[in-house]
């Protein structure tokens, strides 16, 4: 019988770029029991949010963390920096990536291909605790 | 018991830009009773979008407008200006936003950050009326 | 009564760039029964990516194309290239993209608007075949 399961995940990075919490997705799916269904990550910031992307090369993180950086730089010419001059950046950063994604689930876990993995794009520098509020539905 | 609900939202806006809609949608989450679940947001449009951006400071907002102006520019090297010079700029900037977005609800409302608002992003100076798709499933 | 299905479309393409496939996810929509309920696509890769797009100018899918070939180019300051010149702006034009889109289902068909795609975005030259995972709940 189709039913739900929610959580909220907190996060503690001690730097900004992505962070994988793949693993703790996948326990958190495993444990709800669900084997079939759809499981929705929600990022309840502005200045954080998600991506899945290349688990398996560190020079590919590197290259992502730099990219964005380039394209939405800190010492752009911003009104807003109440918080700072990685303030505006993040909010930047944040509209350009994801605030929240959705990934079907067979066999008891989320349908990621081989080399995907669910990081958390930290874009502050002084590192808040995050919360990713995850979301199943299934059977 | 699970069960569904839809709506769709007629959105008319006079300029744009950012234009928050939070209201609307925590009202449509209310009236349908549903206390835990999935809601979503779907924008019928290729010229504009949607995004979850900080609701608080209006400079945050203007600099994300500017922003988008400057990386999807009005008069680049574009082949295709059917419907004027800000035709092929609003399909790059809905590219890099979001047609959709989901949120879980709780306690009969979808689980927002502290300073996160729903925003419709019109990219058209000509605004039509936008028609955002919402669905609810939950209990 | 609520229920789910879902499947894994096989993408293949021959050149990089946007690849309608929404008569695929309107038979699939049509097939399971369900009219009413959400549609979720999830592009199990890192170096292709999904986007909702104009499909009727083949001029403003050229300018797509060519807009995030301007944006995150070959031959940037990359450090990974382990696939070769076309391997990490794969990666950055997904990033920018969607890796998974959600579109409320009524009247068993995706509310999609009357211009509005389902491509997939194929970021690689050598262009391997994709899987798509698709999931229908709704009754």
């Amino acid at each position: 019988m189709l039913r739900q399961a929610s959580t909220t995940l907190p996060i503690r990075t001690s730097r900004p770029g992505l962070h994988e919490f793949t693993d703790s997705v996948r326990q958190f799916v495993a444990e709800s029991g669900i084997r079939e269904g759809l499981l929705t990550l929600f990022c309840r910031h502005t200045s954080a949010s998600l991506l899945i992307q290349e688990n398996a090369a560190p020079a590919a993180r590197r290259d992502l963390e730099a990219y964005f950086e380039r394209i939405a730089p800190e010492g752009g010419p911003y009104e807003h920096d109440d918080e700072g001059p990685d303030d505006m950046p993040a909010h930047l950063r944040s509209a350009l990536t994801r605030t929240q994604v959705s990934i079907p689930v067979q066999y008891g876990a989320p349908v990621l291909g081989t080399w995907q993995g669910i990081f958390l794009f930290e874009h502050r520098r002084n590192t808040p605790q995050r919360r990713i509020a995850l979301h199943l539905i299934g059977e």
